[in-house]
């Protein structure tokens, strides 16, 4: 791939973030737009120098995912530029959650409280700063939804245009916050895999000059928003790793970088190092990794999705493979749950800690509570589950509405029997 | 009224908090569930000792509202106890609005990142530490829709019961978000007056035994929550206050209680004194509060709502007269806008800032406009306008959808005129 000069930006721009290096065969590139190893073909991700990052800096920082620049591809002054500035959300201690499944210490870290409620802001934070030291005018991407709200808002909040692709038939909720921005909705007649084949067609194109992909050609930059769960969560424990979580999995790049971010405060100095198990939580109806999983393989077979959990719903997941090392490697599984249990998952979460999930936090509590049930987790080991959206996106998965309707009176009300 | 024994709690239950004090008279009362002065029927609201708070002390705290307790009518260890713990939501510098507007200095406080996604988490949170002291075990409230899934989203996390009543006809989303916590959710066939009038009555009837009504006998200690949203501002102002603000009118208790923290944060020595204008913003359908300001009455003509705004749908605000002494004393004013200002001031902060608003920030960005082109409002003052709302929770307000639907290849892309 060529880099045209004005893609290239000092190495100021990144931060702590020294190069590009290749999953697969350790190729190292300049920090430029580009995802894929020329030689291998493997993804890139950033490698950094961590040297030098406190506890005191980090704690001294601002109430969002800035407090962690020293870890991340970023610019020292990232904090004074516009950005929708995600993160420190909620870790919840879900205590009458926990009561109820049978688990001693549980936290939901809760990323619905992100400006447009997903973990898709922390990744979209990223490569606003990677399309800003590149120059790109556009953003753009291809999204179950959630991503599409996250670039339209931070588009508009950094000055950029932006074009993003979906799905046909998405949730109108995530439609409307796409749009409303006003950047450009562009919906695919195909599923989401035809979606993210569109546009690495585009990015060959013409007519995707000068465009940032946020989760193509910036890929590298934007995966490492995940991280930040990892060092968050770490912080609000008390700066100490987890025992166990548990991540949903879409493409599967969230739940590698979570294992990278813990592993890098390790590193860092940050955290004492402690073993921790990820487990993997799929929808039944788009379980590709977790099939691979229950059948011992390495690789994936894609699957058509067909599930009420949208946002979880790519059949052909990139990174698919490293989940299953991650899991493995950590003594975690990856598991799946079925739309039934996916809205009573949806429900539990709400009932116990008033916390309203997207169709996807209904898969990740849903799988925690069948990991409990078939006693493959450890009901003593301090644990947290992901919620990484928003219920108000996804209305139509929860049955909830008045219980009654009554006239303005003391004695309609008790007549209705609701006293 | 009659205070039962066990509603009575220690003075520590309260921290700072020292006395109920009539707004009119100035008669004391015991920390009890009273929103009524016996004497003149005032409203109630409490008095502190603030004495020894400092910055150091706060900026020491958690990162919500509970950062401020010493400031607020709750125990010492209340970021122990299970609840929201909203606040601390963004402060976003706002340029590219305050370029379009014409001023020099703005910020949009940004409160749909509160859990439920409304202001109404910080009141609701506060009351949740009253009913707690008080015994009551059930939660409940009037709501526009708001106040209703924040009522049972705390009451969830909290494991209180919980019956919340909304007037008929309310947004699908806001239904939904109070009913999935799984406490009731009853419809009142009438406007809100008539839910507020209701409620009232269910008050002295054994029907409402042992029920906390979050904004009628919890009111003088819910009400203190918005306090929260001044602290917040002049923290995040880097300690000093702003020196204009629009804030949205339903009730009027949010704007008095934001003059309120305003106050004290003068006086307890944590800011420097400086002169500010506090602006108020209701829709034009529904509009007292602005018409008695016009008019230059010092009571309210109460009115029956017609606006899209319907969180701000209120027609016989109970704070109405102590908005217009705000407004008039700190040299502000009350401004309504129509429904197509509303739409507009919501896809307005949206395109420019990336901030999803509801009705309500619709209408505080639209007075602002109207402020602006009107001469009414200092363009070179340092000026927060309030977002209060989500959205996702008044989807219809807004007209945005899909630019186009085309079949995943670029040259369809291309031939759609969208390149």
């Amino acid at each position: 791939m060529a880099i045209a000069a004005a893609e290239k930006a000092s190495t100021r721009a990144f931060g702590p973030g020294i190069a590009l290096s290749c999953r697969e065969c350790g190729q190292q590139y300049d920090l430029t737009p580009r995802f894929a190893c020329e030689f291998c073909f493997g993804p890139l991700e950033i490698a950094y120098d961590l040297s030098g990052v406190t506890r005191a800096d980090i704690e001294s920082g601002p109430a969002n995912i800035w407090r962690y620049r020293s870890l991340l591809p970023v610019p020292e002054n990232v904090a004074e530029l516009p950005n929708m500035n995600p993160g420190l959300t909620p870790l919840v201690r879900a205590d009458r959650l926990g009561a109820e499944l049978g688990l001693r210490s549980l936290h939901v870290k809760d990323d619905s409280a992100n400006p447009t409620h997903s973990f898709k802001d922390r990744v979209v934070a990223m490569a606003v700063e990677a399309a800003r030291a590149f120059g790109f005018t556009t953003l753009s991407c291809s999204s179950t939804g959630n991503l599409a709200g996250a670039v339209g808002a931070a588009a508009a909040r950094a000055g950029f245009e932006s074009c993003v692709f979906v799905p046909a038939g998405l949730e109108e909720a995530k439609i409307v916050m796409a749009a409303v921005y006003g950047g450009k909705v562009v919906a695919i007649d195909g599923n989401y895999d035809d979606v993210n084949r569109f546009c690495s067609e585009l990015i060959g194109d013409p007519a995707g000059e000068g465009w940032g992909f946020v989760n193509v050609n910036l890929r590298p930059y934007y995966a490492e928003g995940s991280k930040t769960l990892a060092y968050e969560i770490a912080e609000q424990l008390g700066w100490r790793l987890p025992e166990q979580i548990v991540v949903p999995i879409a493409s599967g790049s969230q739940l590698t970088k979570i294992d990278k971010g813990f592993k890098e405060l390790v590193q860092a100095g940050l955290v004492p190092d402690r073993p921790y198990r990820i487990f993997g939580a799929q929808a039944t109806g788009c379980s590709p990794v977790a099939r691979a999983w229950e059948a011992g393989h390495d690789v994936i077979q894609p699957v058509k999705p067909d599930t009420i959990a949208k946002s979880l719903a790519i059949g052909n997941p990139a990174d698919g493979p490293y989940v299953l090392d991650v899991a493995q490697r950590t003594g975690g599984s990856v598991e799946h749950v079925d739309d039934t249990e996916i809205r009573e998952g949806i429900n539990l979460l709400a009932r116990t800690e008033g916390v309203f999930a997207e169709t996807a936090g209904g898969v990740t509590t849903g799988v925690l509570r069948k990991l409990v049930r078939e006693g493959r987790i450890d009901p003593e080991a301090e644990t947290v589950v992901l919620n990484t959206g928003d219920g108000l996106k996804t209305l139509n998965a929860v049955d909830a509405g008045v219980t009654a309707t009554v006239k303005p009176s003391v004695e309609a009300f008790t007549a209705a029997g609701l006293a």
